[in-house]
């Protein structure tokens, strides 16, 4: 019972480690400590004076910086506050209350709204739904992206199918990025709802972690291309290039959608805060700017993805399967009994995302995936703290065989 | 034809000034320019990182500073984004979607909710209304705030009224500050609807002009006193204290309500901009830092309303009355035929806010208010701007006597 020993061994030593979300370490803020002297100038590109109200779309020179990071048109792109999450539940709430293009009614008027959610997916896309009674269809992801063949059925025969979540680029949790094939049969597929629309996440669309750069089709033009320009919502945000609680954040689409979006939002705020706009301009200057900042971040974040796949390899063997992204924040793990292996970890003082959690209404069917964060904890923490994983993982499998 | 000859000079000098918004001027921005260099360092008094994610309430030390200004307690109190308006609007959101504490069911439900709009009151009020159709009743506004016999009775008497909308300090644009009684009678009075709420927009509590400060009643302690404890929604922003689109908000209320909207936002972000609210604890300190700061803009807007009031008692006779508010940031002018005096203003190169924009639906019934904004302009354009404005109210009178 060389596995009961070693989790007994594990329990004993007392860890307190924690993997459970992504959160960038205080080295990788470090990077961006500069935006706490900025900005130098409170003038706008044009003039205008940033510490005043106004200026509900963001500054001109932050939406063409970001323009071809994010795959949109600067004319098409608005800049929000410090988080992408609340402009996707607030494009939840415009839909909710207020028509989209080419809806027939607003989305709380339907009788049942249901999104798709490519599992393993996002739990806090799935929290939005949930708060607001939307029905939730898990779609399988492959090493692809969603398996379209599901999608493009749902999405056709379903009229009450309003919505599907998207994490493309170093997908959370899997790391996959969606194959240019994926991403135009997403593009070009018939709708049964005039008003269906793809929630774009695009969180990590400039987060390498390795020389090989993930490439993903560019949406927007493709959507446009098949005669479904306002299928799209595109979201991103700075939250882990500069600093996770006060970055920028952004929402792009076709130009129908912006003005929908636009005039929702003139309702909501006088503008956003422009003075952060500025510190991010000046500090991150251009996309080679954001490139080379994001190197910086590898330097630090490559060691711990490596070292999540080298200890898995050494320990688990043939006892779980987990993926080996090149960007992004997560990897994940297959195992079986995985909240039991959570449960595990946790009782040895390693808090793991719960088990379920990448699955709608927290059911992972198969009880297999695990989510790990590898950013915060340092080095010597991960390899413990994976380690012990391992140890959990095996002892559960001991037990269960 | 005196005053005929006297627009014709006014049309013919080609002006070009703006009193429409409520917008500091660049020189009290001025004042908060140290901000744009703080904060000095990253860590919350409690040693958490301000820089990462987190922290959904506020930091402890905002909300202690902030408390006795906006009589809410400090653990009552949550820190928002940069716009106290985006605040308002989501508590809104969040009662359609989500029942308020009390509530029968969520307001997207209700066959008819109906807010009461004290009149003249703020515009952008009235836009979130309308934009969710939301019935509004104008109630009347005295000297002592809104007439409470007519509150009383609406509210006892009709479910469906289930808010009322309150700037109950230096109120826009009238200047007038609600007294002790009418505050205790709203927190006393019965309400038809178990979900009735006061949406108490405190946005100029801080915001005297003079060294009479106006005294408000602390709604929330008394609506506790009453009973009512949970009939308070308290907001406010440091918009114009320190900048006017990088400040911070905030809400307070009842522990119901409070874990009512934090459980609603927990769903919409991971936390808010913890680095802004370091830069105001930073640069505001303590009450007497921000009561410092607020007689350094008294300095600059006092001398605008001085003005104001002067030059409308000399060139408008008993044409007009207006008021002489001590505090905030608007002056409210009646006239006869406002409409026709904005249209005649506009055409001189006089921007005002269009008439009407003080009521529901942009209808004033007596066509008499304008709402006059003071603090943009500098002294000599706002002396053109006001001498020009009281030319048109006596061309307009001339023609229609």
């Amino acid at each position: 019972m060389n596995a009961q020993r070693d989790y007994a061994d594990l329990v004993q030593r007392g860890l307190s480690l924690d993997l459970t979300r992504g959160k960038p370490s205080p080295r990788q803020l470090d990077l961006a400590n500069d935006l706490l002297k900025l900005p130098t100038s409170y003038k706008a590109a044009d003039g205008t004076d940033g510490r005043n109200y106004g200026n509900l779309q963001g500054l001109a020179e932050l939406r063409e910086l970001f323009a071809p990071l994010l795959q949109v048109p600067a004319e098409q792109l608005v800049v929000g506050g410090n988080s992408s999450l609340a402009v996707m539940h607030d494009t939840i709430v415009h839909a909710l209350l207020t028509k989209v293009p080419g809806a027939e009614r607003r989305w709380v008027e339907e009788p049942e709204i249901t999104f798709l959610c490519p599992v393993p997916g996002y739990d806090r896309h799935f929290t939005i739904c949930e708060r607001f009674g939307i029905k939730m269809v898990p779609v399988p992801m492959n090493g692809e992206g969603p398996d379209m063949d599901v999608v493009e059925r749902l999405v056709a025969e379903d009229a009450s199918v309003k919505g599907i979540w998207c994490v493309p680029k170093y997908s959370n949790p899997s790391g996959v990025t969606y194959s240019d094939e994926t991403v135009r049969r997403l593009a070009a597929m018939s709708a049964a709802a005039p008003d269906f629309r793809i929630f774009w996440d695009n969180a990590y669309a400039v987060h390498h972690l390795t020389d090989t750069h993930a490439e993903l089709a560019d949406l927007l033009a493709l959507c446009a291309e098949h005669g479904n320009a306002d299928r799209a919502f595109v979201f991103g945000s700075t939250s882990k290039v500069t600093l996770a609680g006060s970055g920028v954040s952004f929402f792009g689409s076709s130009p129908a959608n912006v003005k929908w979006f636009l005039a929702n939002t003139a309702k909501q705020s006088i503008g956003p805060d422009k003075l952060n706009q500025l510190r991010h301009v000046e500090f991150l200057r251009d996309t080679e700017g954001v490139a080379a900042h994001m190197r910086k971040h590898a330097e630090l974040v490559w060691p711990k993805f490596e070292l999540v796949d080298r200890v898995l390899a050494k320990e688990l063997g043939d006892l779980g399967t987990w993926t080996s992204p090149q960007g992004g924040y997560f990897i994940s793990l297959e195992v079986s009994h995985a909240a039991e292996v959570v449960a595990r970890a946790k009782a040895a003082g390693i808090a793991l995302t719960p088990a379920g959690a990448t699955h709608p209404y927290g059911q992972d069917p198969d009880d297999r995936t695990i989510r790990i964060a590898p950013t915060y904890p340092d080095l010597e923490e991960l390899e413990q703290a994976i380690t012990g994983l391992a140890v959990c993982v095996r002892a559960v499998a001991e037990e269960r065989a």
